[in-house]
């Protein structure tokens, strides 16, 4: 049987505010073969929302048996609705040798890190806390309290940083995403994870 | 004081006539910015060349005195001569904050290995040992045996691949090229090698 390489998990991470949203979908964008990760979620269905496309959607109970059943990576909860990683949906993806992004509070990380060590966890970072603030402030929808909460936030997940493998500033968009591109194509190449197709031709020969 | 981040060495070594040369002069001409590592030898200098730039130019007895003293992170004899690679001119470019690659044979690289760990070692490989015969039979400068004799070395070297952390397949020059610098930039967003600017700047703000 030929060699075939598995997919691989990236988690990107950072802190609230640093702009995961706008870099995941410039990624999209272009078009890699990167699969988005999807999320199972107990709220109601938007408008236009397909089941299995943006969200699995689920009911409380069965939410909660995803849970007992170990059946989600990382779960949360936010504004009363419950939302978690389907396990099954990542490994059938990566055992179909495809990649899997999944863009993640950093709570949500290092959940998935206890659990999927294996997984490539990338951690987004502002240029300084300064630019930070900036964006924080420039949604306009915060207040003077919430923009100090979260500046406090984000300094102590910068501090879990150590449990990442790589670090992208996302000082540009564009450049964040050319990191995250070269990452994967650095991760693809890592011996380990080739080096049963190198001995395998070997003994061919 | 800011923080700096300091150079990289690349170690790209690979069985003979896998492309090695080919590969480096087409990402010199990308211009990346990858500095070159100059070696030193005992050969020669041939019309044009000029010492410091495509060599270091020494007698044997100065050659002999840097292996004793320990500057050469590795050296071997090769028709009579005797060439090697400049321990300190690595280190002062990557202190410089420039990173260093190093096209070298796979016995070199596992001496670099040695004395220098914390390079990143890049195995060229062949996309298949019929491709890498071909290869070295299209050269027509090699006799029937010493082409099985390089085959059967490859083998032997491929076996020595776990030692590197990476494996670029050299099918195609710029394909490879393109894995290369992603592996650069990769490298330069590990997590490990960042963490001093990061802890700086939380502690700045």
């Amino acid at each position: 049987m030929a060699f075939r390489e598995k997919g691989i998990l990236f988690i990107l991470s950072g802190p609230s505010g640093v702009g995961k949203g706008t870099v995941c979908r410039a990624l999209r964008k272009r078009g890699t073969s990167l699969k988005y990760s999807i999320s199972v979620t107990t709220r109601e269905p938007r408008k236009g929302e397909i089941d299995g496309v943006h969200y699995f959607f689920k009911s409380r109970e069965e939410f909660k048996g995803m849970v007992q059943n170990n059946k989600l990576l990382e779960w949360a909860e936010y504004v009363g609705n419950f939302y978690g990683t389907p396990i099954d949906y990542v490994r059938e993806t990566l055992d179909s040798g495809q990649d899997v992004i999944l863009e993640i509070e950093v709570q949500g990380a290092l959940q998935v890190k206890k659990r999927f060590d294996e997984g490539i966890f990338i951690f987004l970072a502002p240029p300084s806390l300064q630019e930070l603030k900036k964006r924080i402030t420039g949604r306009g929808t915060e207040t003077a309290s919430l923009i100090e909460n979260r500046l406090t936030m984000a300094k102590s997940e910068i501090e879990l940083m150590q449990h990442y493998d790589y670090v992208v500033e996302n000082d540009e968009v564009q450049a964040a995403c050319d990191r995250i591109e070269a990452i994967v194509t650095g991760e693809h190449c890592k011996v380990s994870r080739l080096i049963e197709k190198y001995k395998r031709f070997s003994e061919v020969d």
